[in-house]
């Protein structure tokens, strides 16, 4: 565990030593659902120097599967998930913002999460991990927050279901965020989007590890417990346009011998997509079973496909009257999983209410993942660094 | 096995007497790869009268998960999936139209594919099934076509994979189809349909029964062999539009007594989906493992994966310069995985040939699976009714 008095003795990791993974523990928290969890630690890293009068934060709020390793590089090399974003002279500046991201409740990356050990059985949760919400990630932010003697956040940014936790920040915390930018997010995940999620998480409870609940992996075959790589590689479709995947892979083979058809299916087809977009999508299938936990997965999903302002207050008008952040939000013309459309309805309602709203709908062909592709940064970076100096 | 003598005494099912399924044999076919496939057989129903010169024949052709049934009600009560459309007085009617449709090269129901005997063995092919293609599949109704002594059909009409194969047609039996109606189909699967069936594939390969290669089903266990269904449901997503899964499903829970959540995820989440939309495709995928062979999936998917008539022949007016019929394609507004750009791709390179083509896009909100929805009938039926006639 690292005091937080070591706040101010922290190095920018971008420019030299490598980040650090600091923890903080807390008795309990007590869930939207009514169950009391706890005890509880909250992994975070942070850039920059916070300022004397600890009014330079900027919280970012990761998505689905990232984590609390936002930007520079970890020990071992692993570059931050948002490293194009934050860091000196960046579209977050760590020059001038001191910048915090922790990983979510229910994550597998240091806070706790189906992964961790549940105190009464000394095991790991699991499945048993209560079921937690947006609102239960962000009342666990605003904790970490507090621990560290911040009374206000200059911003807090996030994406995707970060985005939905920026919108619950401004909408629950009016006093304690100056700004908050919502990035390619929605204020009620659509029916399709809830679909992709039930399917996902039916690959996992489909496979034979997760059906047996015991992790034995049986080394002649690389068939089991595939499960969360299934999910992943739904998902990856879902945060790619359609054109993105034809201008990048298009029909193109992986095996220039084929004439076109291969003759037999032979055993099967696992590890050796044909077409360049099956062996994508099984690169990042297999890439995510080794560094995320498929409860995790689950339990993060259900939070998302339940986070529905609209239906929690009666109406988005009423959701938000309570905001007091000057907001930007993003959209990208070819994410189709969280449309333009979602965002517009999110800006109509802050509009109505006359808050001081930013809407940018950027023109961009990577789809729902845009705003993590560095072709995406210039563009992105003079709109983040416009907005936060504004703030 | 029926003789094919019977074709005119059959009854116009939708009037009385139940469908029939007939049964042709055949010695072999030789597989595009090469592979010499047989003995082979071939299940076919028919609805109508065949006329005299057996010059009003209107060949069917199924989609992925379709059969021979198309239209009309079995002994058992299930009626054709095109039943709309086929009958007297219909789109196709078949008062005027002999009306046939047989289960497609690779199938499960009836016509040689992975569940048939391997005479080699005895046993069900299962994946050592060789591979297929669209090409083998309109191989095989033209070895069927030419048994039932009929040398030129009046129509082909298919939709989705059907429309490949109408193309396919079109395109190599010039002579022997007066027209072609091609209905939400592609000249090329976009890697994002491709990207799609490969994960529907993958949660086949990830799931215990096709792991472990034996049906051994856990009785209190649902979660066994569950990949078709998880594959069913990532398929079914893709058939419809957001537009009409809002309209249809919304955020609605299936559970009235929950308070917007649950509490605790429980044993897991399978056959109790909470949304409703989550339920619908829960429900779709187990029906779908009840009437539908795993392997077939997979077999087919391939097969609509390979299907490219541009890199097959150079590019489409190559691959189009030999059509001699009147053409009908179909597209629908809301149909995202094969959209309207798909269809103009064909209709632009057969109006460069000069063909005689004609296009029209149905402004319809179900998605891909327009053409098999009760809605969509009336305006489908003129259209198909016009086209046929005025051939």
């Amino acid at each position: 565990m690292q005091a937080s008095s070591d706040l101010n003795n922290q190095n920018i990791s971008s420019y030299g030593s490598p980040t650090r993974t600091f923890y903080e523990s807390f008795e309990q928290v007590d869930l939207e659902s009514g169950v009391r969890l706890g005890p509880l630690t909250v992994a975070y890293e942070t850039y920059g120097q916070l300022s004397p009068g600890k009014d330079n934060v900027v919280l970012i709020l990761h998505a689905l599967s990232g984590d609390a390793h936002a930007a520079g590089m970890t020990e071992n090399g692993r570059v931050g998930w948002w490293d194009g974003m934050i860091g000196p002279g960046k579209g977050v500046d760590t020059n001038k913002y001191f910048v915090i991201c922790s990983n979510c409740l229910g994550g597998c990356k240091g806070t706790t999460g189906p992964p961790s050990p549940n105190p009464l059985t000394g095991k790991p949760y699991g499945r048993s991990f209560p079921r937690i919400t947006i609102r239960d990630m962000v009342n666990v932010q605003a904790m970490l927050i507090e621990r560290l003697g911040i009374s206000k956040l200059h911003s807090v940014v996030g994406g995707s279901m970060g985005g939905m936790q920026a919108l619950d920040w401004a909408t629950r915390f009016p006093g304690k965020v100056k700004s908050a930018v919502v990035i390619a997010a929605t204020a009620r995940l659509s029916p399709q989007g809830i679909a992709f999620n039930w399917v996902g998480r039916n690959a996992i409870y489909s496979d034979p590890i997760s059906a047996c609940g015991t992790p034995e992996v049986d080394s002649d075959s690389v068939r089991m417990g595939r499960g969360l790589a299934v999910a992943r590689m739904i998902g990856h479709i879902t945060y790619l346009s359609e054109e993105i995947m034809e201008r990048k892979f298009g029909r193109k083979l992986t095996l220039k011998d084929m004439d076109g058809i291969r003759y037999s299916l032979g055993e099967n087809e696992i590890g050796s997509g044909e077409f360049e977009v099956e062996s994508y999508l099984e690169h990042q299938g297999a890439k995510f079973m080794e560094r995320f936990d498929e409860d995790s997965y689950i339990i993060i999903t259900k939070a998302i496909d339940y986070f529905d302002l609209e239906s929690q207050y009666g109406d988005l008008t009423r959701a938000f009257s309570t905001v007091e952040s000057k907001m930007l939000v993003l959209s990208f013309t070819s994410d189709w999983l969280y449309p333009t459309s979602m965002s517009l309805a999110i800006v109509r309602a802050l509009q109505t209410l006359k808050k001081n709203v930013s809407f940018v709908e950027l023109d961009m062909p990577f789809g729902h993942d845009s705003f993590l592709i560095p072709a995406a940064m210039p563009k992105l970076t003079r709109i983040m660094r416009g907005f936060l100096n504004g703030v």
